[in-house]
């Protein structure tokens, strides 16, 4: 074949397949932050060249809420818990005389902030522990099905970033392995990652309770205890990654300072990274908040990010749409 | 094509893939342990059978110490710090006088016996914690390297039983996803888990140390504490399972009564399901060891692992060879 054919044909193959990882990301508009993701995963990926990493060191690592989906006007989790609290009220008399609980009863929004983090805590705990790890899977995740969200009566499967969708397979597809590193609860998120995000239950880190193995009648369980095993939240995420992935990623996707010692971990490594921050600077089509946000505050990573060549995503100007309910586009296949 | 031609490629692709699973397992002899587990991967991969399992739940976990390298005669990961303390011995004077320290410079196994499991956990934390989790990497991994078994004088990474790679090698052939789930240290596994089992860093699962999340000069370091974070043994093993795998395997692997409430959580689940228990009795190829071994006791498992339905593997009946340096076959590759 003659050498300019061959050339041809090269150069064709190149394009299509530029073009094809470009399609990859529909609701992404050409802009900066689209361009230094394409860049970095072509750089990684492009055999033979001086930042190719090899597939098993793919690893890149996403924030849940607020990354992944909307985390207002609560952390979702927040808003199982308060529905938990209202199904289990029969069952508890007392909690109409005893806060936090009363608080959520009377659906007394100024009540549960006086109960403060201690509070919180108590509430996740009376909602989160004391039956097996079986049944909390099928109660969180038949709750997942069936609440729906309060400003836009979806379902908050609906109420994910279809931007961030499409990285997720884009990544896949270019041979990454993607993890969840949540600051929420690891077993509120595993029931239904696989269906909306496309991650395995193996590839969640998150927060965890105390378990306790038991076996009554011959039959073993994991109780979920009232206490506290791991927080997988700011200097925690960097932990979690270590016991559960073992490995450095190479690239992190936040939205908060939650999020900021994840991205400085994962960007401090040698050889390529990215650090990528979702910031919500988009009131109409979902919610503009950061610096003074009660849920997913954003302010050392908006004033040090861009200094350490993190990319910082403008909802309102780097997404063609945002919510997936609202896109319109069909959701990626796995 | 004539029917009976179609009819006989078929048979003869069966026939073929038959044939090639069969030969996945070439140091098992037949009999009864291997003819079970043959049988149990057919029919999990037998897509349209009563007992199909999809890929994804395909999850397999293997105990390390004992199933998969030899833990005689000591725990490899014991001869690891005792050599450490060796090696640490010049910057510590104090440790000449000083329990247990001075039992492992004297080579004084009675006075190390009566330090007890205190003692042992005084040498972990003196030789594991105070370094950052990559310079641990980098010694745990020169040490694999360089140190000899005290009996046979091969690397401990010859010292791995031949047919369990296979074992793990045939399982990822049919679509089984392969983890370690070992008392020892995760970190201490990772390093080398790769390269000797095919198994990535995010899929072993063992006992942790609480690690600190540490930034100077700009620089971020995990740096490991000395105290326990997890101990995957025993009871904590399905914990540790659930914690990072998140769904329970529907095969397990191990050898010792650590291994008990892995295989007992296991083999409970619903649908088809195997337990497998490796019992040394070989004392001219391996060692001959279970009911009153300091290192990897097997008591309540051989009593009650049949009656459970669990697969109990004689090293000297249904193994052709066993330790890796002594087969002189290719090791699987991947």
């Amino acid at each position: 074949m003659p050498i300019f054919i061959i050339s041809y044909l090269v150069a064709l193959l190149w394009f299509t397949s530029y073009a094809f990882a470009a399609d990859k990301l529909p609701s992404w508009n050409d802009g900066p932050a689209k361009a230094a993701i394409v860049e970095f995963v072509k750089n990684v990926t492009g055999e033979g060249g001086p930042d190719y990493v090899p597939p098993p060191d793919r690893i890149a690592v996403f924030d849940n809420d607020g990354t992944l989906w909307s985390e207002q006007p609560m952390y979702v989790q927040l808003a199982f818990a308060l529905d938990r609290v209202k199904a289990l009220a029969p069952q508890h008399p007392e909690w109409k005389d005893k806060q936090p609980f009363k608080a959520v009863l009377e659906n007394d929004p100024a009540g549960l902030a006086a109960a403060g983090e201690r509070g919180l805590v108590e509430l996740i705990m009376a909602t989160h522990a004391g039956m097996s790890t079986e049944e909390f899977e099928r109660i969180a995740s038949d709750w997942v099905d069936k609440a729906r969200h309060p400003r836009t009566g979806q379902p908050y499967t609906q109420m994910v970033f279809q931007p961030m969708l499409e990285l997720l397979e884009y990544l896949r597809v270019n041979g990454f392995k993607t993890f969840i590193v949540s600051g929420g609860g690891t077993e509120f998120v595993r029931p239904w990652a696989q269906r909306v995000y496309g991650i395995p239950p193996e590839q969640i880190v998150g927060s965890t309770i105390k378990l306790k193995y038991e076996v009554t009648d011959g039959r073993p369980r994991l109780t979920r205890l009232p206490a506290i095993n791991f927080i997988d939240d700011k200097a925690g995420k960097p932990v979690g990654i270590h016991y559960q992935i073992g490995r450095r990623p190479i690239a992190a996707f936040g939205n908060s300072d939650g999020d900021f010692e994840m991205l400085e971990w994962v960007t401090s490594g040698s050889g390529p990274r990215l650090g990528v921050l979702v910031h919500h600077d988009d009131a109409e089509r979902e919610v503009a908040y950061d610096r003074k946000s009660h849920f997913g505050r954003l302010d050392r990573g908006l004033d040090e990010g861009p200094k350490r060549g993190w990319v910082i995503v403008s909802i309102q100007s780097h997404w063609k749409c945002v919510l997936r309910h609202a896109c319109g586009l069909p959701v990626p296949s796995k």
